[in-house]
């Protein structure tokens, strides 16, 4: 599956085909001298955790992980006891695209699958499914999980989030946000973390480094910190605990100084800005879902996919609902790249 | 904890408190252009798997994973259903320092504690264990784990290995070993690899790479390639498959060639030797354990104990069945960290 | 909740609202003597499973626990890892009304919701569903599991069954009947056991009791006996092993002897026609769903609904997709009873 | 393993050997008439709570459970996380005796074996093991469970009791007793059941009805009712919940009026002691552990166990830390059954 030598070197699959950003590359490097306490009893764990804290201006929680996947999963797992449920949306990667890993790291959590418009759910319907049942020979809705940005490549307003944590709060039920790209969308609504975040409602986010330019990593923020009391006891448990913490914890830094984690999203917003426009020109391409983020989805014409492939190019031609092309950007794809692929989608579109 | 500008930079306490070593470093840096396939089907993991077969001369099967803990827990998971157990040292890191992570991955596998000299069972006492209870009120022994140089610094030689082995045949149970310091004691064994593993009945090894010079990561290798035949998923639900795998894959190339991880691993159990020698002529100190890898366990005198940690050299004072402290020595330990960890240890002992 | 002396004595809330059948009862009586081995080593459990085999005609393995929750369950564990999932009928009970008991008990396997017709699943959408994902970020298809009688009180011919069947097995998926009602249906169906089980590819069958006339109790019957191997720890392990087995297993022998079981069936069939029949004359009254087995579902207008609760009938009022009226008929719901509801709807109706 | 005709009736095997005594038979009976609300909404369910309730004299929560296994492991499952551990006697039922269900319920919760004498836990010792370990990387301890009487015959004071009550409050541990053979200890010891449960500390109660002369089914008491807020969802999840709910309430009814339970149990305590007193009149038996209620430990001369055995009478040989032969008495040992089985190992050791 690697390209030849004379393939594009910058693909459209997915943002984790990048690599790491030297911002983050920098930051390794430097706590990569003498011996540090392990398990996260060292400076630079410290000083990654104050960073986020003081993005989000708030004392919250925070617990570094190894993947998206487990972040997501032990979210809920510190929320929900093995008999209640997960709300989350039908396109949700937790309930598509992580192998019932809340299954694994809850003992019987339940997700529930909401219908969306675009890959976002509107209050009401968390609403209905969590009356839906409230008898005991059913799983009890306990927490509700947006994605934002989302699945689908679209964002979740101010409002939208808000008008979803009040009815979490009406319902008894958590609020968790799974943030693999929210960067991405902080990026692209201009507006302080905490807005979208504790002001908001949500308990605890899924913060994504892997996909903003880290080698790997998520950190778990806990905004509401009685959630997290117990949490590093469930860390260690299972498997997520770094010995020498501070190689998953100093690329943070690296990515939280002087907003590179935001420049970084906001890169790849604009180069999923240019992609959508060039599509938009090129005959029988059909936008499937408001490109909001670094994500565009095209109907593509069959004959364009396939010449797409055979140049080399590598993207998921059927994804999602609406059975389009996902094509991603990310911190490191270039203006060329997206001329490029342009440029072939138009040769091989005649 | 982080220590002061003037005292010791490098420890005894772990061999975890250790950096990146430059040959891994330089892998995981000519690993970063570009962008790579997702999940392990980029190149350097084909590489490092290729590396890791030629090392052990057979088509075994290996998975890159985050950690320790998640690679013994996955080896019993894939060897064992809820309703068995597994036997090991009533020592081993599995039943002492896991958290019961070993419950956590398997929903339920048993921990078999079993009595040891130095940390080592012998394989009359698998036997016994495994024979002691057949009926279904009690899980069934399935699996045997032994650890390769042990949590107190021994050595199963390659008899003792195959002992077990050949009695875990007749009792039908899998054979798992936990390198975690797997390096250390090829390098004091001065054995190939195959020798202590699957020639000698091995099916499953946690081949450890954080305490030999990478930032993080475990290979599960599979010697019975019928036990990883779906091992991919349990990877994936646990929430150990990284994303750019490329990053977790890369630096063991840089470890594997020019046989690197070896002399890493020789020149820590030469450190863990010479400061073996020089604590023998303090008076009052007594060895606990003999000294066959990379760990000292000495028996020190409160007096040296006490003065050594004001003078900021951090160690565990009273580790494992003998209450001893645990010296560690890792592939960065320099002579004149030993030197003046011995110097101020003869000081504080006046 | 219970009635009043003058309230009706027999509802249609539930066919686990009727008591203990007088052949049952008997045969507990008759295994209440002396001492007897625990754990299923008695006669009485020895007797019972053969007389399973024979219905079956064949060399089946046989086990009785406490609840059909936990038959399901526990078949689901017994065929698929965690990492694998099981298709079912979005309105199985399975889904429904276990609380995720499946994910309890097999630590992670998803339940996958398919279409149906009247409670009923093609053989062609499980086609679909096991196809829809075969990459490891999702739970591979490994089962599937049709009630018979259905939720819905619709049933399967012999055709559709073996379709499924057939399906299952080009798709490499085990076979799981939930019969929780399967007396009914083999009663209605008129076809020998093994025509509707392991003749058309079913690997193993919850085989209910508790709504035939026992006071408990679910036999799990394995007819790929290689999947019943370890099965006597799964019981065990799972608190379904009962010490006294004799008084699980002996209402069974009362049940399968002389056709008790499918003569009770019979009747409860019976009086659900007779039911039905009945409420067809009402005007405004829908029936919802074919009525095939014991279960009635009939859209009734509000003032009959309200009316034949006020006056102490017990039902489920709003059931299913069809939002209808539930109204099952048990092994002693008696003409009477029939008569009364009938003449009660009729009166409130006006 | 069922006797030929001529063989004993009555065996000290265990006192699950034993039928349904005829209170328990008779309130069955009693609730098999009529229809009535399932999963517990019944009078006899009702009745039977307050019946528990009168008996500790307090406004407890009560689950009835099919067995004593479940019972156990859904009392961890209550109170402690995944990553705690629960201390018990290393010959707790708990571990020897249930395959690991604790593991299986509670999705890893460790067992932690303390040190006994004749089976029974001393504060100290409670003490010892839950200070032990506290860092993340080891279960942390957030139980202790007793059994009273214990498995090995014996009995913990009320003071005993209390002390452990008092340690596990400093501790922040919670308490549960084992109580499958509750009643032998109560008619023991002669005290109000509420002094050596609540009033000594504990939290929770299995409280056994199986070999007090129920068909099956335990009472899980919660004297912490905080404890019992979401249980009615765990016992639906974990395949617990009764459909037919009456019929393993109503047979306690029987038990609870008229001090039928007690009476039970005296009676079994006396057989014992009788059992007791003939056993030691014989050459070469030894009393391996002080008999206090209705189990004699006995370690038999070889000859004696094989004559026994050889003569129809069923029991274990070699059971426990003593190896001794394992002699249970029940609710319908008779004094000839005791007689003829003393008589018996007369002949036999002569």
């Amino acid at each position: 599956m690697n390209p030849p030598a004379s393939a594009p070197q910058r693909h459209f699959a997915s943002d984790n085909f990048a690599g790491i950003c030297p911002a983050a590359w920098a930051a390794m490097e430097a706590a990569n001298a003498d011996h540090a306490p392990a398990y996260g009893e060292d400076r630079w764990t410290a000083e990654a955790t104050q960073l986020i804290r003081d993005i989000f201006e708030t004392d919250c929680d925070v617990f570094f992980l190894f993947t998206g996947t487990s972040a997501n999963s032990l979210a809920v797992a510190a929320t929900c006891a093995p008999f209640e449920s997960a709300l989350c949306s039908e396109h949700a990667h937790l309930i598509v695209d992580e192998c019932n890993a809340t299954g694994f790291f809850t003992h019987g959590v339940a997700l529930e699958p909401l219908q969306t418009v675009h890959g976002k759910v509107a209050y009401q319907e968390v609403e209905r499914a969590a009356r839906l049942r409230t008898d005991i020979h059913h799983s009890r809705a306990r927490l509700i999980s947006i994605t934002q940005s989302t699945e689908l490549g679209t964002l979740y307003s101010v409002e939208e989030v808000a008008a979803i944590g009040s009815a979490a709060d009406q319902l008894n039920l958590r609020f968790h946000m799974d943030g693999a790209r929210f960067a991405n969308a902080v990026a692209a609504l201009g507006v302080p973390p905490r807005a979208i975040t504790w002001e908001a409602g949500i308990d605890v986010l899924s913060f994504g480094g892997a996909k903003n330019g880290l080698a790997c990593g998520e950190a778990l923020v806990f905004f509401d910190r009685h959630l997290a009391r117990d949490f590093a006891y469930r860390r260690k448990q299972s498997g997520q605990l770094a010995s020498k913490m501070r190689f998953l914890a100093a690329p943070w830094i690296g990515l939280l100084h002087d907003e590179v984690w935001l420049r970084n999203a906001r890169h790849a917003n604009t180069m999923a800005a240019d992609l959508e426009h060039g599509l938009r020109s090129l005959p029988g391409v059909e936008i499937a879902h408001p490109r909001e983020a670094n994500a565009v989805f095209a109907k593509l014409p069959a004959k364009i996919t396939a010449g797409l492939h055979e140049r080399g190019w590598q993207f998921y031609a059927d994804f999602g609902p609406a059975s389009a092309a996902r094509l991603m950007c990310s911190w490191d794809t270039r203006r060329e790249d997206v001329a490029a692929f342009l440029s072939d989608a138009a040769e091989v579109a005649k």
